[in-house]
């Protein structure tokens, strides 16, 4: 069973993910991905992964065959376990509790070439259906208490599998960086009763200057104070608290100015590794915060290192958000 | 002028360092670091870079030639310049301050084939002294409020020259980390009217099972949330809250235990890449809080990225820092 512990001094949670227990030696050995030729995330291969949890399949295929264009399933090598109680418990000085939640992996199309920047909006349209089905479905189990939905694209970025996919790990406890932007946003609520999403989008739009591209019901824009290079923030112009509350028509216009970004990145920057993380409000807190925006940071892999500012929460970033902002807005894409 | 921009979610400042201003093509050729034969670090090639700002040397050589033992200079790009007034100013929503501070760069050895694991303890102990010559230096100027001293080893973890040193950033912010461990100290003292450090101490000790190493004044241990594989902290066992305030003994026993710990690292994980930073008080809060305790956290940098644990502040750490102490413990060093 993998433990969450805390940190005593900041009171951030870890995942000790004690059964994969990696010893020095596999630190040591920079082992290349199995090729094996086969590809556990394509048609056919339903076999590789473990039982699908769901998938949308144009007619009423059986389940773990081919058939489908989105298929979630439970990770193979899982941070953290669905069975179990939480069990918190002491330790002197030190908290853990029991590492239960979920880990999935949400496979965006069955075709392999395919990125999430080339597959059509119709097809993005649907991994955002995936990841708002996965959410609504895992809100019913109250020993959770957020869903944190991210992507790895390509190897430097953390990407284990080419095939083109995302995660969702359900957590019961509350990220602490979510937890930091809730705390700051209530603060400036209580202060100006107004969200502070909504006063930065209204003045972004106004200034122009860090837009990268809007569309009726979102805005693409770089941040004033970003931690690394093209980081890239994609909100909703419309107050909501929680991704999975959106219409049908915001997935709609969301998915064609999500699809613009990835292009946009690919075409300025020669298509580098990236992650993404959906940051949205807790699963358990109610269904709408008049202080919490939700929205996603796109955060290209440029430079090698995190280095130092890993530890320190200290940032210096070497290219303005302006600058950035203008590279992406002026890229000619298809 | 580099500027300093305030993340209005969360209150993280991140320096903007215009004046290196990276465009994309930089980012996409991995250009390889330049070999020119000369090293700007080496003895002989002090006109290479900017005046020293100190030296340690045996004689009464004049600066800014070879004889030297440590040297200090400025940073030839810095990510903050010393020149100025800090200017805090508004812009709508978002805040900004001039990029005023100090970037040095300290060379822990005149040999270029050295190492800080590999000089010795008397060597080391020299690097201790000027870190703590230039924290009271900078101390002198009422601008700054922080001095973060740091070490990238090895290109993979930033490192962008090869010849051994280490890096002091002087701030007149305080790094986001920083705050939140002074904030969760303070809570903790307030309630338990102890630091949290000189009870974590106590109860490793007591245990066993994460100490690294210890002697008379230090502790090296693993800590027991730790966000990655062999992250290790060094601690004095004597409650102290900055660095600088240290007696000599005290650095002369953390430079053997210091040079020791980076044996181990060296030996079970096969030279890697690290970073390391010293936690310490603010400058500018006195002379010593109860609640503080200075220490030094050292993360060898081991798995390729960063990922999203990045942009979530949520980690999944592989290996229990138990099994990582076991290791380290029994490694056997010359």
């Amino acid at each position: 069973m993998p433990e969450l512990r805390k940190d005593p001094i900041i009171g951030r949670w870890v995942i000790i993910s004690t059964e994969r227990g990696k010893r020095p030696s596999e630190f040591i050995v920079s082992a290349p991905p199995a090729k094996g030729g086969l590809c556990p995330f394509c048609p056919g291969n339903e076999k590789m992964t473990p039982g699908e949890i769901c998938a949308y399949r144009a007619n009423d295929d059986k389940p773990n065959t081919p058939g489908w264009h989105i298929r979630v399933v439970p990770n193979k090598y899982p941070a953290l376990r669905i069975e179990g109680e939480l069990g918190r418990a002491g330790e002197g000085v030190y908290d853990k509790m029991n590492g239960i939640g979920a880990h999935e992996v949400i496979i965006e199309s069955p075709n392999h070439a395919d990125m999430l920047s080339t597959i059509s909006a119709k097809q993005f349209e649907e991994v955002l259906w995936a990841w708002r089905d996965r959410i609504m479905d895992l809100k019913k189990d109250s020993r959770l208490r957020y869903t944190l939905v991210f992507k790895n694209h390509g190897e430097a970025a953390g990407a284990s599998l080419e095939h083109t996919h995302s995660q969702l790990i359900a957590l019961p406890i509350i990220p602490k960086r979510v937890g930091e932007e809730l705390d700051g946003t209530l603060e400036y609520y209580n202060y100006k009763e107004r969200c502070v999403f909504c006063d930065i989008i209204r003045q972004e739009i106004m200034q122009g200057v860090r837009v990268v591209t809007e569309n009726r019901d979102f805005l693409a824009m770089t941040p004033y104070a970003p931690k690394a290079p093209f980081e890239i923030w994609i909100l909703p112009k419309f107050h909501e608290s929680h991704f999975e509350n959106s219409q049908k028509h915001h997935y709609e216009n969301l998915a064609s100015l999500f699809s613009d970004v990835l292009k946009r990145i690919d075409k300025v920057l020669n298509s580098p590794p990236y992650n993404f993380i959906l940051h949205t409000a807790p699963i358990r807190n109610g269904n709408a915060l008049p202080h919490y925006h939700w929205h996603f940071e796109i955060m290209p892999k440029l430079t090698k290192t995190a280095g130092f500012e890993w530890g320190s929460g200290f940032y210096i970033n070497p290219t303005p958000p302006e600058e950035a902002a203008t590279f992406l807005r002026e890229a000619k894409i298809p």
